[in-house]
């Protein structure tokens, strides 16, 4: 196995926790940068052409896991891995966002839902969508159902 | 930082990377099961609610990386983190799978691209998705109008 190392930071206006949106109708349409080191930039080239890209980050500041555990959606016990639970096996962390524009090695975003300082780990380009009508969202789909 | 360890492992058709489809037009819809380890189980509760999961795994037999290179679908050179190269400074992979069906710690799925024996760091439910009309496709969609 590999060790990871970070590829760059984000900028997030978020510095708890308890301040990024969580459960039911949360919006994440905050704006933020991936700050991607000198090192690392060359590996940007032809990102701008993008508008949504993944960004896989670590859970830095979460500690050990819990295999099942309660969501702020509906407050019911789910297995992790059909959650987003920072308190995963490896604590990695999926995010897409919107590309608003590059500025070199600074990737300016919307839709962050990290800290501040959070260590990015790699940027992919988001390619294809999986069409309304063939999604089911499990246990999400029945909480949202629950609150209406 | 942490050091990824396999939750599971991948049981695909493919033994070489030659054998998995590349490039333009490369269609994933080859069967293959998510063998998830017996002491993670437990995390796969309800996962069988969900139509479509994201698998985050390790490109295992693909080693350093390259900033810059060509790519299977039109041979020019893009940054690493515009394409989808198993050449990452974190070599860690991204696929979206359909999930077919669940038997206990054994997930069938439609749509790997991983190699029989992949290391599997972690499963996320797939929740939702770019509408068409807002996503852009860069490189990507220039190379599929050139072919046309």
């Amino acid at each position: 196995m590999f060790t990871p190392k970070p590829i760059g930071f984000v900028r997030s206006p978020y510095t708890k926790t308890s301040e990024v949106p969580k459960g039911m109708g949360a919006k994440h349409d905050a704006e933020g940068t991936l700050e991607i080191a000198e090192e690392f930039e060359l590996g940007l080239t032809d990102i701008e052409g993008f508008s949504h890209l993944f960004v896989i980050w670590a859970f830095d500041r979460s500690e050990g896991f819990e295999l099942i555990g309660p969501t702020p959606m509906d407050h019911k016990e789910h297995g992790v891995f059909a959650t987003r639970s920072p308190f995963r096996p490896n604590p990695i962390a999926l995010t897409v966002v919107e590309l608003v524009r590059r500025d070199k090695g600074t990737l300016h975003v919307r839709g962050v839902d990290m800290l501040d300082g959070t260590a990015i780990l790699d940027i992919k380009p988001y390619l294809s969508s999986i069409p309304e009508e063939k999604l089911r969202r499990g246990w999400i789909a029945e909480a949202e159902a629950a609150k209406r």
